[in-house]
């Protein structure tokens, strides 16, 4: 069998964040699964780590690529990444969802193409204030 | 403790990279270990998964961020991210190992500015050809 290199990346910032979430382990593990679920991807591995004082950090190791979050929650903000190769599954379903359950005050994305060549975006840089 | 949200992600895919290396997983890790080492980063956790009938993908979550590696031996293609937050850690050094040693013929690839607002561009796209 052999896979597509082609693969879309969605990288977003998340700005105004709830603390209690950002520190909230089991919560964001959750939501990364729910966020792999919603884009049909395959979950092959995964490593979380909760840091002292504060912050969680996770990746899910997929079969098309990976999912990632990185929270800092003193300053209400965290990295997500939304990484999957092929066409069957849309990294943008996983970051949709992990926009609605994070409920950022400010999100800010690119989307990126890989794989292919030159990487190119996917759309242009763009602010969303979706919980202003 | 309070860590900078300010990060640094570089964005890499390699074409043209021996098919063996592509497959060696203690090779692979070994690479990230040492890419992590390079950039000064430290390494809280590791995922590494082996595909039938080829692949390896692998994430060195640090302290700082994370590290990945995708790879399609029978494309000769794998896609990197070194994504590092704070200023001590440059992402571009981890970048520059795997570069040197997975001697790609052909290395497309990107650098974002996140962490601060609007995700913008390190530098324009750039097409190396290192090895050809």
């Amino acid at each position: 069998m052999s896979f597509s290199t082609f693969g879309r990346h969605v990288i977003a910032d998340f700005h105004g964040v709830t603390e209690e979430l950002l520190n909230d382990y089991d919560f964001l593990r959750n939501a990364l699964y729910e966020a792999a679920h919603a884009c049909g991807a395959t979950v092959v591995g995964e490593q979380f780590n909760k840091f002292e004082p504060q912050g969680v950090t996770g990746v899910l190791v997929l079969a098309e690529s990976h999912l990632s979050i990185h929270t800092y929650p003193e300053h209400g903000f965290c990295a997500i990444d939304c990484y999957t190769c092929g066409t069957e599954v849309d990294p943008e379903k996983a970051y949709r969802h992990l926009l609605a359950v994070l409920k950022p005050k400010k999100a800010f994305e690119r989307g990126l193409k890989r794989g292919t060549g030159e990487i190119t975006n996917l759309a242009r840089n763009e602010l969303k204030v979706v919980n202003s």
